[in-house]
């Protein structure tokens, strides 16, 4: 990890920078594919499953007896933990339901908004060596409690031509029945367009690799609403003197195992911190399986010592980070003044896994700075407003004249009559 | 208009259609500007500004003293009614403010949810004959009650280099004090990439025409986040034998004059209407200055019959209209079952163009289909959530082995040891 002491603000900017990631290169194959799916649907899903995935597969949908089979499998420790787990999402999800609230603006004008699911949404879990079973319960449970009527689920096959069963399990668990194995930039053009097999969906949600990221892309170009933009995870750990550095050093490496291009940050009050978390870090990093990719991403990963509390914020919301971890003294003080995060962890207790996992909080958060702009996935993500008014007679007659006043100054004739024509109209009745 | 009784639900996707448009042509034009803008900044500007605009300006910014001086060029009933105006848009508005509600989805372990602003916004304002000054209060007053911090106003200037003082009016009555003289795709671009005169921002709001449209498309794959994906305006209005067939017509005329490209749809529950909504339409349109626009516009337009009011339903919710009138008997039953509409009018005096101005609710709304997926603009649209959580030694106890068994099945070891430590920890202490 590169070290950075009292780093002149001027500096920041630099210092906060990702680690690159484009997808253009990858445009062309991206356009080919969804070109050859929009033409030729599930034949298309057929070849590109054969060459990108190494499978032939007759019937791409999941059956209901591979579903039950898949649940005999799965182990009890595990299923009474994602069981746990789902109940919190739920909770949690739950209190971001809006109820609706009337207002009368005007006497006898009445206007409020009313929520409705998004009908059709399409959720992508990515294959590869861990069944990400958990992202299943992150963008299964919201769309459950907003009522979207159609969740396809897509996800690529191992070369047997199987889904993991944790993840059949997590499905059916929060009420996904129609899953496919398709993956890659293929699930995605099917998803956009709709086959014979696999349904047209309005939004498409979940993380994915960079093919998966410049489908979702390129699917937003052909009207399809995303998620959020993508990028590696990242995590800022705000550390000072008080704070035990070996839980700090946990959680850094917790979040570079993800991958080599994630990046994480320990931002701490004083310089006499570092040696003690450096060395926690190789201590921990050498028991690690993934300790490779834990290793690479260390490469994109900065200690950076600030002395000053203020600075320290001031640098958290210049970076953005996806997941901030507080573990100051008086971290609610702090949070206060954060105005750029996806999810913030606070006191020492508050790992950074909790929320990925099991504390309830959602885990499809926004990267690569989006947090200064985005929300990570909540029911929001799965409905739409819609604004409703009634206006009474006496509404009209309260502000037709000035909807007039204001239809005449920008020239729009028609807007007025649409006033004026009804104020008449009351007139010629009284 | 087209008219069609009883359509098939298998041509209903057809009747749908909207006037085509595409903005593929024009992204070689917008590529050039936003390169020479990020490169050259306010040279590049003042180019374009020259080239598009037809005038040389020395200052994009409008300073103090012209926005003192528009004020004093407003005449007093407008000033009123845009107050007026404002004032509802802004008690509606407010009811949009969520409050945090923190929740223990285990014994200590919390959660929630806080809003904040996105820091810096954008909003654009389209030139033009008729000057937009509704759309800086739809866009400035719910920036305002977010609380971000910095909002940039940019809006073309006329050929004597000067702003519509209406347009300035409105932006000091909603706090707007950076205003520049910068429009089309040299504006959207100065937005995403920011030059020495004008501020970068996070997201850019705001309606425009073709080339607007194409350069937020742009600025959204550079990484700035945009309202929501435009296109014409368009009306659907439902309607049964005892509608007034006069206030229908004059509705329809209201959204055919915002453009050649609108489009409108009457669906009746009887084709006993037709002919008189035809004759309204014929002697209303007569008396209007822009029939010719509204003529045009009525050519993209169709007259639907559907007998049964489930079907009516049904239709609605397929074409998805940006506005949606319901004059029908017993509105609130049939609200009850649309799931597809930027914002609906109910009963017989709630013009649509109530909701343009005056009423309180938003006016930039989902066009094109995009109501199956998008909210209009609204408060939430200015901020974004991020969640926390703090977890309590007990807490930790409580939801630790959960989180082990989900990450050790997602072979993520390190998300493991985050909790494990802080167990252990827990442990030697007692």
């Amino acid at each position: 990890m590169k070290t950075y002491i009292n780093p002149n603000q001027i500096d920041w900017k630099k210092i906060s920078e990702r680690p690159s990631i484009t997808t253009d290169n990858l445009m062309p194959l991206v356009r080919k594919v969804f070109k050859e799916v929009e033409k030729d649907g599930d034949k298309a899903i057929s070849k590109y499953t054969a060459k990108f995935d190494k499978v032939n597969l007759a019937n791409f949908q999941v059956s209901e007896n591979e579903i039950a089979l898949a649940c005999t499998k799965v182990a009890d420790p595990l299923k009474k933990a994602i069981k746990i787990a789902a109940n919190n999402i739920e909770i949690f999800h739950n209190t971001q339901i809006v109820n609706k609230e009337v207002v009368e603006t005007t006497k006898g004008v009445f206007c409020w908004q009313e929520s409705r699911p998004i009908e059709r949404v399409g959720v992508y879990i990515p294959g590869g060596t861990a069944p990400l079973f958990s992202t299943v319960l992150m963008l299964g449970i919201p769309a459950r409690i907003a009522g979207c009527e159609k969740v396809v689920l897509c996800t690529p096959p191992n070369k047997f031509g199987e889904i993991d069963p944790a993840i059949l399990y997590a499905a059916q668990l929060v009420g996904i029945t129609e899953i496919f194995k398709v993956g890659g930039i293929q699930a995605i053009a099917s998803l956009t367009y709709g086959t014979a097999t696999i349904p047209k969906v309005f939004k498409v949600f979940g993380p994915g690799n960079q093919y998966v990221t410049a489908a979702k892309q390129f699917a937003q170009q052909c009207g399809i609403a995303i998620d959020m933009p993508a990028g590696p995870s990242e995590l800022l750990v705000m550390a000072d003197e008080k704070s035990n550095l070996n839980f700090v050093a946990a959680d850094l490496l917790s979040q570079a195992e993800h991958g080599e291009d994630s990046q994480v940050i320990a931002l701490l009050s004083s310089e006499t911190m570092i040696e003690q978390l450096s060395l926690a870090v190789e201590t921990q990093i050498n028991a690690l399986a993934r300790r490779d990719t834990a290793s690479a991403a260390l490469k994109n990963s900065r200690i950076i010592v600030l002395k000053d509390l203020n600075e320290r914020i001031k640098f958290v919301n210049q970076y953005a980070p996806e997941h901030l971890i507080i573990t100051e003294q008086e971290p609610e003080t702090i949070l206060c003044q954060i105005t750029n995060a996806g999810s913030v962890f606070i006191g020492p207790f508050t790992p950074e896994s909790a929320g990925d996992y099991a504390s309830g909080t959602n885990h499809t958060l926004p990267t690569n700075g989006f947090s200064t702009t985005y929300s990570g996935v909540n029911v929001d993500a799965f409905v739409k407003k819609i604004t409703v008014q009634k206006i009474t007679e006496n509404g009209i007659k309260n502000i037709g004249e000035t909807i007039e006043v204001m239809a005449e100054a920008e020239q729009l004739q028609a807007h007025k009559n649409a006033v004026t024509i009804r104020l008449k109209n009351l007139k010629n009745e009284n």
